[in-house]
């Protein structure tokens, strides 16, 4: 574990399951999914077809709980072909809409370790998804105030993270970013010069799911968000 | 018409239906859907409940297509109950997708407007809708290079807006907004302090309408955007 060079001033945090906890969510939806599925397909082979219909669906919906409950119907309607129900639909529906609804939980630390590192550093908030559903999860996890921007990004590749950067007027090499995905909080940052920390979570996306093995300068792996405390106060 | 105060140094576009044409898509699409629906009930309710659907949506998905095709497809569940087939469930999400295909359309005289209009001030849009479908319409629109920032909001209230201004360190005084809306465009905007004209589009989703009488020092209604160039250029 290194200190974080003195020249970085910008601290940019994922969200989903960075600060508080999501893809749990997703997999408990997913769950649900197959078990409406179950009476039509065996449960690894549903699981595969939702995870490619959403794959289809990525480059017209993008991120987030709307498209997630478009490819969950649209599933549905391959597997159960034309007997799917009023009922049935419903419910898918209704898991879509349930996780709108879901009580926003930190994940361990979190406030104390923004309480700190807000005294030292601009901090700010970098996350995909739908973007009324993230304003309402930072509303709801009260943690606006210790952010000097929040950005929903359509997706968090390198020339996604360029535009932020520049329209924030943000250099690189001045960032650490910190986040729970390799692929989209790690690897892009690397490559733009910037910082990065990676705190694994225990449920990762299939999507997001990358050879997690990286040598890099820039580069650290923790396992919790409190080591940021040692690594980034001076 | 009067000149814009010289105090004004930010002019912040709405982009559906301002710069580009939108709410004609959403026009043809709602006929299709009508038009599926037409076996089952008649056009004027199926556009009631439709309607009524999107405003029962709107705080749980927001605005934009995919928030849409979500409920068109609950409409659908009303209007045809247990006989929705899948051939139907298709067609309607179809038309979901089909939109956000569309080409980008301008609106008469943009390029030659912001063109001049950049050389005076900073220019930003201001817009909701998916935040994917808007950068994608940017995108193809041919006018990133006129922009310093490009903004998708989840709604457009006044604490929307003071949200975001508050971001972008601007100040209300300083600033003239340009839309088609009354109510997303120019009265939180003037409810600010800030300047705003009005430039009505032929087709106005009825989510949008208000009573357009409107009389305050810092409001005016233009016919077309080049009339932007005798009030802003000095």
């Amino acid at each position: 574990m290194s200190k974080l060079p003195q020249s970085v001033d910008t601290i940019a945090f994922d969200a989903d399951d960075t600060l508080w906890v999501n893809e749990v969510f997703f997999a408990e939806a997913e769950k649900e999914f197959i078990a409406l599925m179950s009476p039509y397909m065996d449960e690894k082979k549903a699981h595969d077809l939702l995870f490619q219909q959403e794959m289809k669906n990525l480059s017209d919906l993008g991120f987030g709980i709307k498209a997630f409950t478009i490819s969950m119907i649209e599933t549905a309607m391959t597997i159960v072909g034309d007997h799917l129900s009023r009922d049935l639909l419903q419910k898918i529906i209704a898991i879509g809409k349930d996780m709108l609804h879901k009580p926003v939980e930190l994940m361990p630390d979190i406030v104390e370790v923004l309480q700190a590192l807000k005294n030292q550093y601009d901090l700010i908030v970098l996350t995909k998804g739908d973007l009324l559903d993230q304003e309402r999860k930072l509303e709801k996890s009260g943690l606006v105030e210790y952010f000097d921007h929040f950005q929903v990004m359509s997706d968090k590749k390198v020339e996604n993270y360029r535009g932020v950067f520049s329209n924030l007027g943000l250099v690189p090499s001045q960032i650490l970013m910190i986040g729970n995905s390799m692929k989209s909080d790690v690897l892009p940052l690397l490559e733009l010069g910037a910082h990065a920390i990676h705190i694994p979570f225990h449920t990762v996306w299939k999507y997001e799911h990358v050879e997690e093995d990286c040598e890099h300068q820039n580069f650290q792996r923790i396992k919790s968000a409190k080591e940021l405390l040692d690594i980034c106060m001076a």
